[in-house]
């Protein structure tokens, strides 16, 4: 393998919201990132409600741009909120669109994940259900440093990441990811 | 409490296919009720994916809708198939805009769930992700008779669970069910 | 149903460590209760990890003995640790044990649960395993007001519960509990 | 690296009993290793329940050895059955004592798990709380095929797996193992 000059990482926000913390600490993820990584954010709001009947049909231009980005990317990064002790329904059903597909986007894919929250806890049990059901899919997570951004409100201004202990959080979990994707790389030789 | 001539049960189908075992399953509990339980099977696929910018700007119709049929019930059944070893992304997306309503919808309701798939473990997978979600936002499950329907391609005919050993089980949760929400209407009384 | 003076609930400790947190805000949970609760705190040390010859041969005095205490409470009160990731072994031996007597020791006990960790999360991941274990077993969860107390170290001071905030927590906790036993008393009546 | 002989599998039962259907799975499965993988089965009945105070004082002899085996082996075969919807406390008590050494045993150990049961679902639920737990510990799971194998009753004769579609299952996830050892070598280097 030639090592390119960096590798291309594609940003996943499971929440919808403009405001979102998660996007915006997804973001900040992208800034502090090493040289050798290289985020660009994609979305997932376009895509229609999972239903076989309309994947029947063909599968829709939102579903098939995400499944190219997928491919394309050299590994992926989540911002996955926690809704009601679980995965929010954006990425799940971003999720179940793309599980859809064969080959299957998501086989052999390092991926991080974070969360932010404005509860305490800070998404801890979204995580857990995230993790399974993506490693199933075939995505190789990087384990640690895990990322629980909590008390969000708190940490954001202007819709920046300003909080400094975050912000070095997130920035040593960049640095873990890109040898992770080397370390996988190697692995699906 | 004067009990009713029957009890109403709202029933929710995770799957949006028109063909869908779930749904077939679900009008076959429905017709396997005992007299005191009475099924009225409502959509979750008007909904669009939840966004909290899309709800500040005042809930959509079939939110709203959906919101009123679970007050008005006295009990839910969910048909709910495993998409990813979690629950679906239609049943999810409903959860999270139940979930936005003051006062809860789902508090205090008595429920079972039951799910259809084709391969053979049967959706325990998906359940166990549903079970705990739901319980937080304050449904008291029926624990038994658990259903797993597997292998249903082999179980109904034109859309008919035909299947009488699957029939019988479907049947003795439903007897269950009508005693569980006797027991849970004084539970919360 | 006579309305006893107050109503008995045992107490498990997930964790054997002598100066183990939970077992002291297990203690500090029975000095908050409300004087219709009193405490009685059980040990689960003495079990030998569960094997199926061994029970076959005869269970142990031990699990006997922690199946009459059970069956003679009113509710269960659970200070259970995260380990790893989900229940310790400790209480999860406690579990299949009991699992094994019929009738079904667990089944509809009123029961709440609170977790102490070192860490900031709380032990939210253990209480979501052990949650749904235990429902299927038959346990009547609380399920508000949840209680994860983390940061452990800085709220005990030689081994009492001194955080006013957490001790606020615990005794909420118990004065819904209470509520809650009353009412599970109707529904399995 | 200097691909050996043979890669050393150490293999785990999770059930204690003698004539338990997950040790004959797992002797099974070794003789239906390819001449790639040999398979040493390990004890872990002799471990007292864990608790910190025991710790203290110096691990017990049988947690050091099986520290040592683990580290010693090339990868990791879990059989492990499923006890009240979860990880049974044997195995759950092995993972508490070895997550307690410095540097963590399991880290970044291949590994592969099935289950047997006598019920239908085949443990699925079970390993669906074993793999993200042993994943945060460092384990690299081997992703597909899964193998659940229900009924277990009807599959074993004398101790002996007899069920041919069984076998293959199992032959067919000793050969996927293998490439999996070898490419998670690749990605520790």
């Amino acid at each position: 393998m030639n090592t390119p000059a960096h590798f291309q990482v594609l940003g996943i926000c499971g929440s919808l919201r403009q405001k979102s913390y998660n996007m915006a600490a997804l973001r900040a993820a992208g800034e502090l990132m090493p040289p050798g990584l290289k985020l660009r954010i994609t979305g997932i709001g376009e895509l229609p409600i999972y239903n076989f009947d309309v994947q029947e049909k063909g599968f829709p231009a939102a579903a098939t741009k995400l499944r190219d980005e997928i491919l394309a990317a050299d590994a992926l990064l989540f911002a996955s909120p926690e809704y009601n002790w679980s995965v929010g329904a954006p990425l799940k059903n971003a999720i179940d669109w793309m599980s859809r597909f064969q080959p299957q986007p998501f086989n052999n894919k390092p991926a991080a994940v974070f969360s932010c929250t404005t509860g305490v806890v800070g998404g801890s049990r979204g995580q857990y259900h995230l993790r399974p059901i993506l490693s199933q899919l075939g995505v190789h997570w990087l384990v640690k440093p895990e990322v629980f951004i909590g008390n969000s409100a708190s940490k954001f201004t202007d819709g920046k990441l300003t909080d400094e202990t975050t912000r070095k959080f997130l920035s040593d979990q960049m640095v873990a990811l890109e040898d992770w994707i080397k370390r996988v790389k190697r692995l699906v030789a």
